[in-house]
């Protein structure tokens, strides 16, 4: 999986920070997360194909993750655009983005699917033979919902020794790596085991902004390797951050390490620190494994 | 009259160039002209103080002259503003707004007033003691207007000699500014003329993006100080001019002739030419004082 931010900074956007948006590549796919104002820039910058983008998920109906999508969707019409666009996000998303095509007397060239959710339970909102996606319900002052983006488990890997050794014709391999055991000519029978390894270890991202701090979403992330969890604030600010339904990183990394997650990304940085190295300190008292999002930084795992 | 392009571009914004916005700074008061995705930022890198800005001038709802205006409601929300905010625009408008501050559950603290339009004739949206704006009927796909600000004429200008000469006490100073003649104690009378200067000749801009090539815009421009006036593609693009309802620049610059203006700022540039200065030299064979916007460039007259 590989996860380039966007933009990781809270509220308005500004000359060298971007509002939330990220772009998460897995099994040669392209989400896009979250789509504040100047997306569309910033995915030119990072030089991320527009074409290649077919499903975008968003947390919440908040301007800092929302307010760059119609330009998006309209910048898709204008290059003539042809697939189809899915975009997943709260009631309400649709009304927004299709009220400005009506009154702009736009129309796509391209097939616009809204997926809307109001669920306040976490629901599957998009699979295919290699990914799912589902939601994090969190808990912010409007309806706001996490995405966790998992692998599904891959099929076995040959092992070229063991298929060697037996003399197994190339006809067999696509059972051997279904899982199944092979009978010789001779009559005798293989173990899978012999002839295989374990396939890779499903790779999975909790996507988790905007929240106040909630133990409620530890079962939905837990053991995810890599956790974005939303810090907006330092601990100095911990009653701002709890009156604003936001996080401090002290929170977020308590979430990480009670979810013993693998790495955790910390961003969503309120505008109002100079520096964010206090962010990774404050976390770390916590939890060790901590990463600071920075816009135009990717993460590999 | 001073003006500041924030963006000059038409259709997509990118990593360089910004969709239309523009500021005039007339009489100490700043007018924001359309506001395209990214203008809060460009007004950011251009230093317009934000709280100076009270009156929002949108041409029409096509997205990269509109889709920065949430967005900049929301900042002018989150930095606290108390001091009232006049937004004139098509009908609409305010539906696209509202709708979206709703459903994010926002609320400003200051008073957001809409002047919704839907006129087909010119009318005056603003009118100050120093300041008139009024709208020009353009004509593109969707309803839009440009608009002309005038500066009011003056009072006439105080002749330091004359009233020395006569021995005029200050008390008449603002009788004579008015264009009144004075009687002295000894029963003279005083003709105005010996006192003052004329006023300085009121100052004006016509701001006309998107539209056609049309002729009927030229009562309305009449002898402006600047017109600015949209050419979105050059000669080679004529047709492709007339079939979107954009202007050529040689197009802009007839108006300009036709109409007899100060001087011609083009801008609206398509973004498929790699330069624009072949739109001055198209424009030159029509019209001589040519100037051409872009991003970031402030014009004084």
């Amino acid at each position: 999986m590989k996860l380039t931010i966007l933009g990781c900074y809270a509220a308005t956007p500004r000359t060298f920070t971007n509002p939330t948006s990220q772009v998460l590549e897995v099994k040669n796919r392209i989400f896009l997360i979250d789509c504040g104002e100047g997306t569309q820039v910033a995915l030119r910058k990072n030089k991320i194909k527009f074409s290649k983008i077919e499903h975008i998920f968003i947390s919440h109906l908040h301007g800092d993750h929302l307010y760059g999508l119609v330009g998006l969707v309209s910048t898709f019409m204008l290059l003539g655009r042809v697939a189809d666009l899915h975009i997943h996000g709260p009631r309400g998303i649709k009304e927004i983005i299709l009220l400005q095509l009506r009154l702009s007397n736009s129309f796509t060239g391209y097939n616009l699917y809204f997926h809307e959710n109001d669920n306040k339970e976490s629901i599957v909102v998009y699979e295919d033979d290699k990914v799912i996606v589902s939601t994090i319900p969190l808990v912010h002052r409007i309806y706001t919902m996490g995405y966790l983006f998992q692998e599904k488990a891959g099929l076995k890997r040959l092992n070229p020794e063991g298929v060697e050794k037996y003399g197994i014709e190339k006809l067999y391999y696509r059972n051997i790596v279904l899982g199944k055991d092979i009978t010789l000519d001779d009559g005798r029978t293989i173990p899978n085991e012999e002839l295989t390894f374990e396939p890779d270890k499903p790779k999975s991202y909790a996507f988790c902004s905007d929240t106040v701090f909630t133990e409620t979403i530890i079962p939905y992330i837990k053991e995810v390797d890599s956790l974005y969890h939303e810090s907006t604030f330092l601990q100095s600010e911990a009653e701002l951050a709890q009156k604003t339904m936001h996080s401090t990183a002290i929170q977020a990394a308590t979430i990480a390490k009670e979810a013993n997650v693998g790495q955790l990304i910390l961003g969503h940085y309120s505008t109002r620190y100079d520096s964010i190295t206090l962010f990774k300190e404050e976390a770390q008292t916590v939890f060790e494994n901590v990463l600071l999002a920075d816009d135009g930084l990717s993460f590999e795992w």
